[in-house]
């Protein structure tokens, strides 16, 4: 921990956070020792912002969204940090559209901290370090976190299972669900935002705003919140700070029914279960002799020359 | 092994059939290794079924069509075997519909053997015995192995898991994707059957096939397979051969394609890693250490005191 100043990052200092991330983003086994006791140190700093998942497909204007409501958060007086969980993320500097300079005015702000997805890490996949990185840049001061996912796979369940509120990017475009949006997407989305409600596409966004209100209706979700759907233009910068309201409105009903702490109590739960299992899978395949038994195990069972059943324990009973 | 008799067994004996099965259920130690002794020893004799996985939420006529299915596949020669996933099911005496007679007509079959849902095990759960089950039913010379799930929350997923081919029932109702199926399921389906195409509901039932026609060329499937859609009315057992038709076209297409044992072995392969899982999970959740350490380790985790990467640190170095 040496080269990590502890009270700069504690001061919001970025190089000092940006360093701290690194060493959490380590795969050496001394960082990440390191890492831990780090975080370890900073864990009564931690769980002070609001944590927010932001979801679209590409082509939604996600980047543009996040620029616009970061910076409206900021003229709030707010403190912004924007994590990317997908290794493909527009975070990463375009990847997919070729666009290296997306959020360039928000990364210009005194009081943004944007940081691009990690490469895919050994243990815990890239959603662990977000994890963590959320809580290093809580330590650092910053009262809205930002994580933003592409949405393709299964990187939206990751987002919806560590952030307060899980917000849906689409686009204006009503009718096909089938297209735009799956069901398991509805069921863990706190809100829909439809973006681009600019120019001609005003009345369709209308329209599909009010096609997935009655979808939403038929779906069961938790007791106290009925997901909401916005419109807005992150081009125009309109309506960009009702999203704002509205995620505070949730926020102020989740306190108020014990649900908010609640909520993450039973995500760091579900995390840990999560971390048992994956240091269990490394210590399996980090073990010699399963590396050894495994092939033939595993061309066994293929061929039905011996049950799963079998084969399993004789791999767990290596440990 | 004492009480099982093989030889019967292998003649397709139906009390030994029974037992082999109970064995297979069974949470004892003693049994378990029994039961895995008996596996081994039939293993060379199963694979040889085609194993159909049948889903559909209440109310579309599960027990019905499969009644009327079975039936229809003993008429040609074929000996059935059908298996319930889910400990709703209606196979284990109707106890959503109150209705203790489903499948009356095909359980009075010489060559029909309809067993209910395991109770849920300590290993591995339902689905788990159910592949074993289906093995014995292999081995006791059943062509045809219906395995069916009520297709609420997982169960079909273990289903699609472990059959050859996976079947959606439906009923008419065009236009609700929200209602009718999820975009999940769509994905594993090899086919959607929609039943109770009858009476006043034909002329539903065909908009509602060209519906999810349409529907399906939109998702990306396997090479050689684009699913299909049917109808049928199992209450006027209409149509119900054109299924059976269908998914030996299904099979004849995947042979040819060396894809049906290529599925099968993959199957297999997902089947030992998730036993290797519950394996570890099982010798966790029964290490004294473990359940004396676990409670304060969660509950430091949800009140934010310890790391949970920390926390499940302590845990896995039990082992």
């Amino acid at each position: 921990m040496s080269n990590i100043n502890l009270d700069l990052l504690r001061q919001g200092n970025r190089r000092a956070l940006a360093k701290a991330i690194t060493l959490v983003e380590s795969k050496l086994d001394s960082h990440r020792n390191q890492a831990q006791q780090l975080l370890e140190e900073v864990l009564p700093e931690t769980g002070k912002s609001i944590r927010i998942g932001i979801s679209g497909i590409p082509g939604v204007g996600k980047s543009t969204f996040i620029e616009a409501f970061g910076k409206q958060l900021i003229s709030l007086g707010k403190k912004v940090a924007v994590l990317a969980v997908d290794p493909s993320s527009p975070l990463r500097g375009g990847s997919i559209l070729g666009d290296k300079t997306r959020m360039e005015e928000l990364s210009r702000e005194e009081n943004a901290f944007i940081r691009p997805s990690p490469s895919e890490g050994a243990l815990g996949g890239v959603a662990q370090k977000t994890r963590e990185t959320m809580l290093l840049c809580e330590a650092a001061g910053y009262d809205v976190i930002l994580v933003e996912t592409v949405g393709v796979g299964q990187s939206e369940y990751e987002v919806a299972a560590m952030v307060d509120f899980f917000l849906v990017l689409m686009i204006p475009n009503a009718g096909d669900e089938l297209q735009g949006i799956k069901r398991g997407i509805m069921e863990l989305a706190d809100a829909l935002v439809i973006n681009k409600a600019d120019g001609e596409s005003i009345n369709l966004a209308q329209r599909t705003k009010q096609h997935y209100q009655n979808a939403f209706h038929l779906i069961k979700h938790g007791s106290f919140w009925t997901p909401k759907v916005e419109t807005c233009s992150a081009l125009e910068k309109s309506r960009i700070n009702d999203v704002w309201e509205m995620i505070c409105e949730y926020q102020q009903l989740a306190l108020d029914n014990q649900a908010f702490y609640e909520k993450r109590a039973r995500q760091n739960a579900e995390w840990l279960n999560k971390l048992i299992h994956e240091m269990l899978e490394m210590r399996l395949k980090q073990n010699p002799e399963v590396q050894s038994k495994m092939p033939l195990l595993q061309q066994g069972v293929m061929n039905n020359t011996v049950t799963p059943y079998n084969a399993a324990k004789q791999i767990v009973d290596v440990l």
